[in-house]
């Protein structure tokens, strides 16, 4: 029977032409990012030396309901899109629950995630544009992938920034990131100012993310002709990631149902803001009024602890501000395996969508995380990446609750990547040495004491 | 344009229900196994305290052409298949080929590779019979993990004797198999009585594939209710590796093409048997004629250097004699980065239908294997497992040639793995610390003096 299948697959032909911005819908638009200086709201002329100018001007587009996506894009995308929606039916037997439980499976491809729709569409500006090279940084390593693969598509030099003590860690991500031909970085380095002030300052530090974003921005602005690409949180990169809820949308039709509730996993907001934001024009528009969850890690609670303010997106400072949901840019979050969570902030479309009530959030602690995720792969055979898991395990929650009460709801959830590189934090959660690691209110308060003070 | 579409899906109505048994359609067929003492053809009786009884007959079963597939098998097949065929047009562009290469991708699951076709045969058969546990070894570890997804889907308890330096070397693999549950043991070990003698033999050896099916074995016929299960050169894993090909026909079709080459690399047969029998079968009914080319490493040539004897399949000699294309079951094959080519035979049937001229077999240097897989990661996106990539530099290899005589010919291989557990063999080839490990003549010599004699 149709209606049973597993794996619900889209045609070539059936796959979204364009992309959906939320915000032509929302009521309240996301605050403006601003000038770390004036304060005043950016410009396209102001963010045009440091990133594509196109790009600029998605992320200013607060009114455009749809983007085309340009043929190039939709050609590279074909590699490994449209994405399957799987229907969980060996979970849900585990369970015991009668939620029936679909994910959407964006783990499909090399980088192991979903930061390639970004990506692509990003480096193809890139090459419209003239650029000669780009630049990024990359913490846990997927979206250094990712752009190092569509980098090596669109035939364009790139240079990563990669966290030192992540590059030292995962020496396997470096050799996935070569194999694309990208250069790569261990940060802080001495190619930039920035990094020989850092080394200078703090000799033999590991580097963080602010660091390696100062570094790659540096080196797109002192380079001719190279600009710097940011893989979350940036409304641009909601806006491309809106294909997997787009897609989502049409493959749940497909099976005959609507989800009753839409999960994803919360750290920068491109993995949420792209299963939802179909959903979420439903709601906006009032055409149905499904539930969304935010999940996000208990070591890095930005939504549920956190506060809604302006902020610095980089610890470095560099960057512009964004109001958000923050733990302030020098909020430490503790070296949770969920490397692609461990953020201070929020994207601000998310943040205002969540301020406003459109959604929930909730934090999950680790070992409950890595307890779904070996579960998950048990029932289901894929390996789920840590930041994925913390989706599965609310929507294992909200199945269980099903059980409970004896309703049948849909859920949906984005199963964005896979753990093929997280082998270490699985056999930390084998060996029961993983722990959760929840900030103490004093840890959030050194942290809100770092929120500048901006109306 | 249907006709121009990257990737060619068949819906799960579309999936094969029945595996096929190339040696029905064999005028020649492949010679049985015998009894390592008396040289005598096995009979089930015979085999079955070893194998499970359903696969001892479809060892044996030389005439039926067909077999269903169970419904649980198809059931578990759905989570993974069908799986896509995928027009290689930007390796096509790269190139500057008029040659059309389409690619049967394998490697969408999370043991990385087709080994699960045969595993969840194989498990299935195994609760079916009733049994309390299995055993199996694993040298690269694809086939361990594989076996381990399967048997948590179906409930049975599964220990893997993993060869020792394999398992110190690849840590990340022993945590996969560990996250689908199943027992993991370095070998030699002092689980067995041949592993305890090996390790008073040899104290501090890191183990081998040979000593590892010793264990297995043992570990199964001394456990009441047990039996062992083997991944690869069986008839029986290439009857339920022929999927692979049916599928590929049908898609193939839907592409409005036929090859006129089909390529897959060769070990122990399970991957070429897999990808070649639905279209070897046109050859041998008269259909059709394509070429079909086996690759294997030179550093482990088989079939380009080997001899047609049988040959103990293991180093302990603890397992039935096959006919085979073999260098010596004590034949060392240098530690190359395929780990899952290095076997000294050759499957039965593949080895007979090459003696027969059914097909032609290559042997290719590892730089240029690393070679082809960086170029096919660049332009195709997929990064590929070092085994695959054999076959990548053949089709490349007779796409080039294409390219010299303008020849738009069809090429079909089987691109059966992803290479996330292989960087630290990327990182040699980036390195340009990798070495083409090409046995001499004295080293063939030796090996060949270790095949029995046997009329």
């Amino acid at each position: 029977m149709a209606d049973k299948a597993k794996r619900i697959f889209l045609t070539e032909d059936e796959m979204p032409k364009q992309w959906y911005n939320v915000r032509a819908d929302m009521k309240i638009k996301p605050a403006p990012l601003i000038h770390p200086g004036t304060h005043e709201p950016l410009t396209v002329e102001q963010m045009s030396p440091i990133f594509c100018e196109e790009l600029c001007k998605q992320e200013l587009d607060n009114d455009t309901r749809y983007i085309d996506i340009p043929e190039e894009v939709l050609e590279f995308y074909k590699i490994f899109r449209p994405s399957p929606l799987i229907r969980a039916y060996q979970l849900e037997k585990e369970l015991g629950t009668p939620a029936h439980i679909y994910y959407k499976f964006e783990g499909n491809n090399t980088s192991g995630s979903h930061k390639l729709n970004s990506a692509a569409a990003q480096v193809y500006y890139a090459k419209k544009q003239g650029l000669d090279s780009i630049t990024t940084e990359t913490g846990a390593g997927q979206w250094g992938t990712a752009l190092a693969m569509a980098s090596a598509f669109f035939h364009i030099p790139l240079t990563v920034y990669m966290v030192k003590c992540s590059y030292e860690q995962k020496p396997f991500r470096k050799s996935v990131i070569q194999s694309f031909g990208a250069d790569i970085i261990p940060s802080p380095s001495d190619t930039t100012e920035v990094g020989r002030q850092i080394l200078a300052k703090f000799p033999g530090t590991g580097g963080s993310l602010g660091c390696a974003i100062s570094e790659a921005v540096e080196k797109a602005t002192h380079t001719p002709n190279s600009r710097y690409v940011l893989g979350s949180v940036l409304n641009q990169v909601l806006l491309h990631q809106s294909i997997i809820g787009e897609e989502a949308y049409i493959q749940m039709e497909k099976a005959g149902e609507y989800p009753d509730i839409v999960i994803g996993c919360a750290g920068g907001g491109s993995n949420l803001g792209g299963i939802m934001s179909a959903f979420m024009r439903d709601k906006l528009t009032g055409k149905k009024d499904p539930e969304i969850i935010a999940v996000e890690p208990a070591s890095c609670p930005s939504l549920t602890r956190g506060r809604f303010a302006y902020d610095f997106c980089d610890t470095g400072h560099v960057c512009p501000l964004g109001k958000m949901y923050t733990l302030g840019s020098e909020f430490m979050p503790s070296p949770s395996h969920a490397g692609g969570l461990r953020y201070h902030g929020m994207s601000p479309i998310v943040s205002q969508l969540y301020h406003d009530g459109y959604m929930r959030a909730v934090a999950v602690e680790q070992t409950k995380v890595f307890e779904a995720a070996t579960l998950f792969a048990r029932t289901e055979t894929i390996l789920p990446a840590p930041e994925s898991s913390h989706a599965i395990r609310a929507a294992i929650d909200e199945a269980l609750k099903c059980k409970e009460t004896g309703e049948a709801k849909t859920i949906l959830f984005n199963l964005t990547g896979t753990g093929y590189f997280d082998m270490t934090a699985y056999q930390a959660y084998h060996d029961g040495k993983m722990s959760d690691l929840i900030p103490t209110d004093e840890d959030l308060e050194k942290g809100f004491a770092t929120i500048p003070n901006v109306e």
